[in-house]
């Protein structure tokens, strides 16, 4: 009897283990690179946000964001160069450098990615972006949709339009929480940014939100970002930053190589500070700061993540070469799934930078795990032990540093381990 | 009591089933993709193989061929266009071009590729090849050595020529099968594949081995491929149809989207027929056969595969770009989990399509499960039910068709999927 009674408490204790392995431990959970929780942003001048739940895909929780920016801001953005970009994609890009005095806004779905449905889809966001033009009086050249969700259903954007009055009655300054956690898919937390910095015409601030987990392998943009400072800033400078801070923050991260069809990152100035900024200052600073805080996010959310990983390229013939090879490591299965076995394996680094068409020489090539010299001009370092950096691999943020020895090019890239997590979340009917 | 003797086997029963899922089944098993056998192949005039095990990592198998080729033989290869490549590849490609009415040999060993170990990977190389050459009395320049298995570990190459006078004393025309058995790594079987045709001149065979299962990616060239023929054909007509074949075959699959860094091909004609043969001809379908079936049976070796996937490409700009869209579909770990779930996630196509490169419309894309057509020009088909697309992915063989709409070019790629197999086996500790 009492044998029994252990054995049956026993082989519950391996179903429970493996279940957990196998990312099968009921109600998905917060991944464990996770920050402590969402950072405090307060108010920007010139910005409101709402949230509501329309029922999109997904029931019990916000689906629909609203943003209202007030008359005179500028707005720049970049967009995924995916050839079979998104309807609201396409709609944004047409609009993205026009200007007006009067205000505008962003209205933002998640639960379905309105791509690939053709005709119907561009009519959706031409009902869509006209409404909420008509309802907030601002032109309609400046009203941004975005989706984010399953690829090729018909967005029921009547479902979006319904709940229009309800989001304008809901527009509040605090709400920003709110709108990152309403434009969610697979995302286990919400992702916010801020910074707040004293420029000489005073003190201005910068938010952010974004939201991505899975599909993340940006191409001149990111899966969705949306950016606001109270700075005065003219479009061309706003789009000057916006695109050379995206090349060196969202689009160094990717999560497993597959680019959406819906990346977009706004960024909005109101000039409600009425401090004027511009690209190349402080400012621009502190932007790539909150810019990269929020591309970080999207890795430590990665799907089945366990492990965030900075992956330093040096001594490349260039720039672009170095993020080519920081790239092919980052995307690289065998590389991914021994970060995931704490695994250091160093072969599968070179064989990346191998493949990666980075010029390289093997007998130049130089790696590090962290502080530890691994291996040293083509050949394993004659001061490494396997067992220092099989230590090293069990911390949870990890760095991993591969000189070419060609020239002075080098890129810094972050990625995620590939776990059963990855396979569970994505193996399962039409996650 | 009778209960919980119930309890015990019905929690045994869920154990099992998630060990199985996490690949943990105890002894590597076959993959479930393998052909019924190693194909019966007759002896090639002019070849004999042989095997031995030399302890180079693995206990208990056989790690070193021997292939000895007779007077007058003509010898081609593809090579990997990794930056890293390994020193017998290096080797290999700088012998390739040499002609010689000597004979000639190639000698692989498996569980260590010799790559990434700098000068002393060259000595490796030098001293295996010089001591097969005076045992054999070939020229040195037409003794080919392939490595493979773990990178950056020095080759202990005195156990394979502590080994070289044992082979040499086995050598025979019917050991390919142990010569292919000998060159496994993580393969879970061995691969060969066989032909024989009539020419003009009289009959001729076509026979071949390969080995690979993870870091299946090839550029130009694949993992390990051994072709021979007993047809006479010139070195440069054998150049010429190797390289145009392994374009089409070998460079046509990808397990991991990882390249080796010790991809080979080697093809080699005795001329022992008597039967001379040439590009454009019945024998080089014959030959495109051979190197197709093992290009498909490194695919259903994949590590961790349970489904075999072609994914045929038509209606692209040129065949470039249709293979461009067909390998980023097949890498895709998006598409790749949902192949192993028997998801029919059509949407995830259009998105690996649209990253890839390839020029593409969304209004032009369709796209076919089997016979089933999905998507019609950038919109899901009416006649399509979802039911009948899972019902189809169900099989473990499928064919996955995209048209772009855009021109006249075609490719065909294969795949398998992207299960928690593939992870168990690499995320264990340096596999």
């Amino acid at each position: 009897m009492g044998a029994k009674s252990e054995k049956i408490k026993k082989l519950r204790r391996k179903l429970k283990a493996l279940r957990a392995e196998l990312g099968k431990g009921g109600a998905p959970s917060v991944s464990p690179l996770a920050p402590s929780g969402f950072p405090a942003i307060p108010a920007i001048g010139g910005v409101r946000f709402a949230a509501a739940a329309a029922g999109v895909k997904y029931a019990g929780r916000t689906d629909v964001m609203l943003t209202e920016l007030a008359p005179g801001s500028t707005i720049a953005g970049v967009f995924t160069k995916s050839a079979t970009r998104a309807a609201p994609v396409l709609d944004a890009q047409s609009k993205i450098a026009s200007t007006s005095d009067g205000g505008a806004a962003f209205i933002v779905n998640s639960g379905n990615a309105n791509a690939f449905t053709g005709h119907d889809g561009r009519e959706a966001v031409t009902a869509i972006t006209g409404q909420v033009a008509g309802m907030l009086n601002v032109p309609e050249a400046r009203v941004f949709s975005s989706s984010t969700g399953v690829i090729g259903e018909p967005l029921p954007h009547d479902r979006i339009t319904a709940k229009l009055m309800e989001l304008k009655a809901g527009l509040a300054a605090d709400r920003i929480e709110d709108a990152a956690r309403a434009i969610m898919t697979t995302d286990t937390f919400a992702k916010g940014a801020f910074a707040e910095l004293a420029l000489e015409g005073g003190r201005v601030r910068i938010a952010g939100i974004a939201k991505g987990s899975g599909m993340i392998a940006p191409d001149m943009a990111t899966m969705l970002g949306y950016l606001f400072t109270d700075a005065k800033i003219s479009q061309p400078d706003l789009q000057d930053m916006v695109a050379r801070l995206a090349a060196k923050s969202f689009n160094c991260i990717t999560v497993d190589s597959d680019t959406s069809t819906s990346d977009t990152v706004l960024l909005a100035a109101t000039g409600a500070s009425g401090v004027v900024a511009g690209p190349g200052s402080a400012f621009e600073e502190a932007l790539r700061g909150v810019m990269t805080d929020l591309a970080h996010q999207v890795v430590r959310d990665g799907e089945g993540a366990t492990k965030f990983v900075e992956i330093a390229i040096t001594g490349a013939r260039d720039d672009a070469d170095a993020h080519r090879a920081g790239m092919a490591v980052a995307n690289s299965p065998l590389v991914k799934t021994a970060l995931a076995g704490e695994d250091p394996n160093w072969g599968r680094i070179v064989m990346a930078v191998g493949k990666s068409g980075a010029e390289a020489d093997r007998d130049a090539l130089s790696i590090w795990f962290g502080d530890i010299l691994v291996a040293e001009k083509g050949w394993i370092s004659p001061d490494y032990r396997e067992a220092d950096g099989a230590a090293y691999m069990k911390a949870q943020d990890l760095r991993i540093r591969v000189d070419l020895g060609m020239s002075t090019g080098e890129a810094t890239v972050w990625t995620c381990d590939l776990t059963h997590g990855y396979i569970t979340i994505n193996a399962d009917y039409r996650s």
